[in-house]
């Protein structure tokens, strides 16, 4: 989809030339802030410059919670100090978090002590949590109201600082104590009666999280619980922040991509963006430790080169069982890694399907050999290796299933993440197997495949 | 996560046993409904029907709003269509439709034609769309106002109104003619004057969809522009529905579910639960499918059994090259297709980044192919099986790259979907090329392969 036309960034270009603040902002209006600042990434640094000297401040602030991370770095460079800093007043908590979390250190720091002295503590609190947990996702800017608010004074309440907050829809309500108590939807808000204590009318079960919690636990309870946001309390049930769902969207596309590319040997980082040298980097790691493993499936048939030289057909046919060893495995696994994806899950719970995938490999094995049996049996006319093949199939397809099934919950259950290195094991284990039953079975029966 | 004890589901079944609504009622205030319904559905058909027939309507509501699509049809049946009428008052109207468009043919009328005359026209109207277009995911309960109301007038209607909606931050604007003409935030109207008219502080920019668009594509849309919604408009721009951001999210993470294991060769619907005949039926068929491109690598290997005869060490040097052709096929693969599902891309989008996947190809068959004629010098000390292996390696990793590019953007481009078939052209190529470049430069050599 292309969200703007060249003829759109000739346009701007010609308009930073003008210098002409109202035309540009009239030109700004016409699209939606993420397409705009997608048109901004074109611009080089001189161009980008002019424009931000030429925004107002809430623009200049649109502009930079639009922008991807790199590109908000190369804006902010553009800009002093003062201007950057007011700026920021326009920016949500948690954008503007991001984004100093990405400065070199010392710009940094420098922004940080111009701050006003609310802000500053506000922003140095939300720096130290880590940038994947809850607390490095949440925003502070959320409305909370005290239990004993009447729903007039909430309504007030609302109505005065809700254009500085990132959701409406849910209002939290807190205690003396600060601790987050209850929750009330706005709708029930604006229909209750205005002299309404707050506290007996809201839902006094909320759902929240740790600013230690995980950001892939947080979004997940987000969804599950078709939630608008969801808050994050200290341990002692102190509200801290809030974390909304467009940033529990990003969370979850994030992790996807992320399982989804390391399942291939891929790093999450890489795109079709990216330059030949860092592609290399990026992939070069995972085929070199892929190739250890492709050194032990070779030295195991190197193990079977007598049987081999003898009935060479053998050599043709073993790749055909390791492969499909392979591709079974891979359905198995992938299986497993969704699933542990979503939770976590106790080893009894994470067995019990176990005896059902032997099952289903032995009859996925035994309807493949039967096939590649009969395949094999008209290209060499032996009836004993396609036996062998049966036999080697079923073992082969036991194998993947077994392998398929326990590396990733073994590897989630020594905290390591399923979906980066299941393949390599699984891989490995098909591979070695497939090649050491099939050709061992055949060294095994040599007298009768070679003789027949 | 366990959501609920087994004491709990205990103290459910008693609670029906002795048919106390109160005291049910306190208990499921203790869950949350998407809980309570995972309790629910442990419980078998009779029990079931004896705590559907205790619960409030709303409250029966909530639980089949909440149940899995199985499970609701599950509930559905202990109820008598009177009964079922009632609980739909309290439903959403996308909940609903999807509820009817998975009951038995026969049912689905019964239920419609009792309807009250206005909702069977919507419902009907619903049901025409498919389930996976922006019609088949949207709801009817939105809140639109028209342009010439005033403040005062809008916050009236959404009063009275709103407690039916899913959404209550984004207000649409509508005119005489229902046309969608713009949107405004509900923090705009709370703290604007009360005689305002809403037509002039609305905003006159709305993403929108058509129903027919694929879900995937709103999804896109929302996440993209951090929208709590997107309106579903006719062609003539009347409003029809909204999509709500908790559907959106569903979306999301269903298409990548989809994609991973399709990517994997696996039915999306298999999950862990699935019985070992659901298994079977879902895997086998892509089993056989790569059994045929198996085949095909055998065969290719066959054509040099003569060569291999004569040195049987290249039978277990063949699995490294076509290992590995794989491994970086499918890193090349992974790339393109989570690329491809985000965006359409012109062929001349798609095949810039070629040249460079070449280079990576080339580069990264050269470290391996290094890597692995140093391995085999060691174990076989032939210098010319050494360079054929650098030079195979190569080959297969060009082969790769050319084929994990190319695939998926042909599929694209013959609107399949690359995440589905595109591992198996991809392997087939690797695998056939690999062990024919490999096996061919062999047959090439062989004087100073078989002499060394």
């Amino acid at each position: 989809m292309e969200k703007f036309k060249n003829k759109d960034l000739e346009e701007l270009r010609a308009l930073i030339e003008e210098r002409d603040h109202e035309k540009l902002s009239t030109f700004i209006g016409l699209f939606q802030p993420i397409d705009f600042a997608e048109m901004v990434s074109e611009l080089d640094d001189t161009e980008t410059a002019g424009l931000c000297a030429l925004l107002e401040e809430d623009e200049l602030a649109s502009l930079m919670e639009q922008a991807g991370d790199k590109e908000r770095i190369r804006i902010a460079k553009t800009l002093n100090d003062e201007r950057l800093l007011s700026a920021m007043e326009y920016m949500q908590k948690d954008d503007i978090v991001d984004m100093l979390g990405d400065f070199p250190i010392g710009r940094r720091k420098q922004v940080i002590r111009l701050m006003k002295n609310s802000d500053r503590q506000i922003i140095t609190n939300l720096l130290q949590y880590p940038e994947d947990s809850a607390g490095g996702l949440m925003t502070t800017d959320y409305i909370a109201l005290r239990e004993d608010f009447t729903v007039y004074d909430g309504l007030v309440k609302i109505r005065e600082i809700s254009p500085k907050t990132e959701m409406i829809e849910t209002i939290y309500v807190i205690n003396s104590a600060r601790q987050l108590i209850g929750c009330i939807d706005l709708r029930k808000l604006l229909t209750a009666k205005r002299d309404t204590v707050i506290g007996t009318i809201m839902e006094d079960q909320v759902i929240s999280v740790l600013p230690e919690t995980d950001q892939e636990e947080a979004a997940h309870l987000v969804s599950r619980y078709d939630l608008n946001a969801i808050p994050v309390v200290s341990s002692s049930k102190q509200i801290l922040g809030i974390i909304t769902v467009d940033d529990v969207i990003d969370v979850i596309v994030e992790e996807y991509d992320e399982d989804m590319l390391q399942m291939a040997g891929v790093n999450a980082e890489e795109n079709l963006e990216s330059t030949w040298k860092e592609s290399l980097r990026m992939r070069l790691p995972w085929l070199i430790v892929n190739l250890a493993t492709a050194f032990l499936a070779s030295f195991t048939v190197s193990l079977f080169q007598d049987t081999i030289s003898k009935v060479v057909a053998l050599s043709a046919v073993m790749t055909i069982i390791s492969g499909m060893g392979g591709n079974a495995g891979t359905q198995t696994m992938s299986i497993l890694v969704r699933a542990l994806s979503q939770q976590d899950i106790s080893w009894k719970d994470a067995l019990r399907p176990l005896g059902k995938e032997l099952v289903v490999g032995i009859l996925n094995g035994a309807a493949c050999g039967v096939v590649t049996s009969v395949v094999v049996y008209f290209m060499y006319h032996n009836i004993f290796l396609s036996l062998i093949v049966i036999m080697a199939m079923i073992g082969n397809l036991i194998v993947s299933a077994f392998f398929g099934f326990l590396v990733p919950v073994v590897l989630k259950k020594l905290h390591a993440d399923p979906a980066v290195a299941s393949s390599i094991f699984v891989t490995t284990a098909t591979d070695v197997l497939g090649f050491f039953i099939f050709l061992g079975l055949a060294s095994l029966f040599l007298p009768y495949i070679a003789a027949a």
